[in-house]
């Protein structure tokens, strides 16, 4: 078994042995990776003073929901973040953005990342 | 090397081909999982009638900035999951959660997932 | 009609000429704030050099979709805010807070702003 | 005084007896409305059993902060959700949207509300 199934596997058990996966919906873990996301943010709200075990808490947290909403709608992680990294390379070509964060394309592409 | 470090190996190759590692600071790209998240949720805003291929490019932008928040502080992504995995099941025991949200353990710890 | 009922009354008119109330629940109201809030936040993913317009629009998005909600739950947007303001006063006291951003008190208290 | 800015003027006096100005940066505040965006969004996660009274507190945090940023850029509050609303109005015409969540046009316009 791959790294990330192993990973996931073990986040399954966990789920499964509670029975939450009546609540893990593709939108409810929407939601969650939103307020996982805002958790995390907090850390850095009037400043970048972090705590680093606090920080790789809210990460965990944010991976953790983003491995179940993939798992959900039946994604494989690995060729979804490759085909993502791919697909920016066109979006975004070295000698359009290098040493600029790209924001100009994004204005008119407005697809993301 | 293992799956987690290939795929942060290409996603690192993509950066710094563009030289955008002085824009990741971990900061940033906190920002950035909580802006990648909305994006997300924009899916479910009115319902949940998502395009499951821009719902992977969604799920993929969260999971690239969680790898590169990862990297920015040198952690190990798959010791962080499991680790949190790990306090997930004493913060939840099995015996008071089964079957329920295990909301009303937050609301006295508050403490998060 | 009070300023907040009469912004209020225009927003509830373009909703209702769309027949958009069956959309507006609490909860896709709720979700509608936190994808709107990332538009915003999307302005500072790389810095601050964000154009006030653009930001003034985003901005607005916030408030709509804030006044919706409140108005979902049938809720007194003044008072509303009135109370938190009291309720902050005991929960940052000025000689424990003043010049610091009471971080430290957010910590045991977990209860927010 | 009119009644969003009797408002204000309790925020910013709360703010301005705790010294807490210097924290309060455009930015800031932005990462400000994303995290209390969150913490709304929390009590939707798993489903929509809210209290009225923890959702007003959370939709109270929202609109100070949103009230604080608009302040940050002396944007008139009034004006800036009119004209919001107006150029809503443009953006999805009523024989387009009637019914309809107006989505498909978003998705072209990619503007946001």
């Amino acid at each position: 078994m791959n790294q990330i199934d192993s990973i996931l596997e073990k986040i399954l058990e966990f789920r499964d042995q509670r029975d939450w996966k009546q609540f893990h919906t593709t939108e409810n873990l929407a939601k969650s990776i939103a307020i996982e996301a805002g958790e995390l943010l907090e850390h850095f709200q009037w400043g970048d003073a972090y705590d680093e075990e606090a920080l790789k808490d809210e990460i965990a947290d944010v991976l953790i929901y983003a491995f179940l909403i993939a798992n959900s709608i039946d994604a494989d992680i690995e060729k979804m973040m490759l085909d993502k990294v791919e697909r920016n390379k066109s979006r975004f070509p070295v000698e359009l953005v290098k040493g600029n964060s790209g924001k100009h394309l994004k204005k008119h592409k407005k697809t993301g990342l």
